[in-house]
């Protein structure tokens, strides 16, 4: 029977019915507008029954994608930042509400769980999925399962320090992997760089001067146009990267290394170094046998995989 | 019914029956004299043998640790290097000699088993045991599971890049944690800085100028007798470690983290450094609710894991 998956974001809710190949059948989107709980139970049920509606199938079970924290068994959402939730019970309170099962884990969980049985994971059983996008995330497979953690945020790689005492971080730690090359992070860091007049190509590639307009591309292209100051930072961030990804092969051997995120898809430089780190960096033994892919159901990852967390 | 646990080492066997418990009921010793797969075999059920006669029990099972580097499903030892071993079916040849099933897998991922079954893991479902002897290893626990990996070598933190082209490390690879801080070469450094002349105190301390009288320990009291350069050697090894270790619990989420192995035990201001940098270095959301604690089976967690893994 197909299975209803759902990505829970911040500003929206979207469902989708998806079948126990992971073939998604319709999905419906809704706005978040009233964010305390009960509220977004009730924004989840309404996209819920307008995908049902439009699939026009039944199903037997519920799949949430969630940022934050969640602790494992019982579903609830320890810390959800946008949200502003904290000790929420959803999976209890949504299965009340729509009356079949509902599992909900980490939104990075989700996608890895969608690729490894619908997308690029697919023949693996031993996989690290790393996500560069604005943030840095990952999630583990291993034999097959989720690797959770045992407060249900393993897989944290945007937070390991690369520079211990180093630059701020979203998190409010310092010196983490996400406040070098999270998406974020590096607009800021090439604002700086604008700021500080020291780069007169980057100037040059900033349309209308408008620092707003500044993306990670903006800074590979700099470093590309040979800008110093933009490659020595294009170079750090991406070494970082490569480093803590090549670290993570190593621990965790995976048979599959999959790759996605806005920075690794339009950052072609960025994604280049990461391979290359994985050869270089990564013990010998732990990268026999490894293959390294492009994430490939985009976002529907999370949609696809939650809803296969419980078909 | 209890069951067999093997040692598997380069010089010898370790044989011992353990209760379903992880209580040893008896054990036994023999030389590796041929390190053939056969002969090996031969020592094994010897030692196996002597075992079970003292113990005065029948067993239903056999579980060997290895050092190597071992496939997960067919029991195949892929590579040992202190036995010259390259795909040696061992869990295959050692049944048909002992006549009941057998499991093989890394001494490492053993000795984390012995320990949550039957030692400071106890209670744990997420676990990172982590070994500083003469060599830098861990084993990881997921949700009650080994994480071995794709291709069985999961956990070589040992060979974690710290410093990318850095030191030679045993493994033929550069700027690997163990070449900073394994035992081998935390003594490798202080000889060399031995013999570099410049540190008074660390001569002061070596045993009748023996440098082959220099452990691990003879660097931390020359730190700690304030000696600057064994002080910036200790606390670069350490640091590496600790940075390290807090990037593990972040990455893994641990609820328990094992500290095991000579040098994290008779080497406290190096152990301090790592609980030190815990606290500081890894994510906060991670190391909520995690526990620390000293690995206490000791020499027999190995042997007592091997066995309960076929329990």
């Amino acid at each position: 029977m197909p299975t209803l998956g759902i990505d829970l974001g911040g500003t929206s809710v979207r469902a989708a019915v998806v079948d126990a190949k992971g073939k998604l059948l319709s999905s419906a989107k809704v706005a978040v507008t009233d964010r305390k709980p009960p509220g977004v139970v009730e924004t989840i049920a309404q996209a819920a029954d307008e995908a049902l509606k439009r699939a026009g199938v039944k199903v037997d079970g519920c799949g949430v994608g969630a940022a934050g924290q969640i602790h494992k068994d019982s579903g609830v959402i320890s810390v959800a930042p946008n949200l502003g939730w904290r000790n929420v019970p959803l999976a209890d309170l949504l299965q009340k509400r729509l009356g079949y099962g509902v599992k909900v884990v980490n939104d990075l969980s989700a996608a890895a769980w969608g690729e490894l049985h619908a997308g690029a994971g697919r023949g693996s059983q031993d996989m690290l999925v790393v996500f560069v996008g604005s943030g840095v995330g990952s999630a583990i497979i291993a034999d097959g399962r989720l690797v959770q953690g045992g407060g249900g945020v393993a897989g944290e790689l945007g937070h390991i320090k690369v520079v211990p005492g180093g630059r701020l971080c979203g998190c409010g730690e310092h010196g983490c992997l996400e406040a070098y090359v999270g998406g974020h992070n590096l607009i800021a860091q090439t604002k700086e760089l604008l700021a500080s007049g020291r780069s007169r190509i980057l100037e040059s590639l900033v349309a209308d001067s408008d620092p707003d307009s500044i993306t990670p591309v903006t800074l590979e292209k700099a470093a590309d146009a040979g800008d110093a100051e933009a490659k020595e930072l294009h170079e750090r961030a991406s070494r970082f990267l490569a480093i803590a990804v090549a670290n993570q092969v190593t621990m965790l051997n995976p048979s599959r290394l999959l790759l996605g995120g806005g920075v690794l898809t339009y950052c072609p430089g960025i994604r280049q170094r990461v391979l290359d780190g994985v050869q270089m960096w990564s013990s010998q033994t732990s990268r026999e046998g490894l293959l390294v892919a492009d994430a490939e159901l985009g976002d529907d990852s999370g949609i696809i995989g939650a809803a296969l967390l419980v078909a």
